[in-house]
């Protein structure tokens, strides 16, 4: 097991009965299970060359951010419509009733960037999609997609190989 | 000039008229800058024995956490009300109209945690307050409170004061 895999907490019927939601805040807390995380993550793309990650308002910012500085890359925040004080791009992704959106300024990636994409958790893959959309639509490459856990039950992989070839690589996949 | 001050950019009028919004996404985009942010916050407050960081969301999850990696500790979010999923404890926190809160799930810090408050941005000082009072409402020591940027003409430190003698820092002031 590895060293953070038993503070993930289950919190039965939340947001709304039915679902299970996946609490990573204790693994984030305990010192030695958050850099096991970020160290994890950063190693498997380490040597890609990459120069910045990108991550969704606002939980894959807390795990992004960390990675971003353990590869030495720059950190670009994917907010919520509004957010952001400059020029932007947008993505809209579905939800279960409706449909959301993520931003990125405008000059936020040039085409000599490489982005990897890294998120606590990736679910049904709507995020991840528009995040891979908006790297790839600036021209930048996007070299991979990393999560702390995906929910593999929820089958988020084939929507995202629908927009993009990049790796996607998990520290812990929910069956 | 520090390698990162060039790069926090100012947009008049922003989010209203009179007000210069200070930008600090593309030093965090930037690779060199974004490690001497982290660099310079982290090695301020190195040896004092810190096992967790506390930022505020969204914005300041993004230099919070990477300061956290880089001290070998923790990260706590102080989230907005409703978005942590179990117990919580709420600081609320005055805005120009009206008031908002912050919290922290209840078991986020224990007595024998030494904790820093790391934000982008010190303006008034509201969420910084409400953050140093989760600390000390939960036992855990306070040992002091870092920020990318102090809006100082906004004379945030008196208020500061009123609730903790730790020691504030900030990389950049603005007079």
């Amino acid at each position: 097991m590895r060293p953070y895999e038993h503070l993930i907490v289950d919190i039965p019927d939340y947001p709304k009965p039915g679902v299970v939601f996946k609490d990573v805040t204790p693994a984030l807390a305990d010192a030695q299970a958050f850099s096991a995380v970020v160290d994890d993550l950063s190693e498997h793309f380490m040597g890609r060359g990459v120069t910045k990650v990108v991550g969704a308002e606002a939980r894959g910012f807390m795990v992004g951010s960390a990675v971003a500085y353990r590869l030495g890359a720059g950190f670009v925040p994917a907010r919520k419509p509004g957010k952001l004080p400059r020029a932007t791009i947008s993505e809209s992704y579905d939800l279960e009733y409706g449909s959301d959106a993520l931003e990125v300024h405008a000059d936020a990636f040039t085409p000599d960037d490489v982005v990897i994409v890294i998120d606590d958790l990736i679910a049904t893959g709507g995020t991840a999609v528009a995040m891979a959309r908006l790297v790839e639509r600036s021209g930048a490459k996007l070299a991979g997609l990393g999560f702390f856990m995906e929910l593999a039950f929820l089958n988020p992989r084939p929507l995202l190989a629908d927009v993009t070839d990049a790796e996607v690589f998990s520290l812990i996949r929910v069956e």
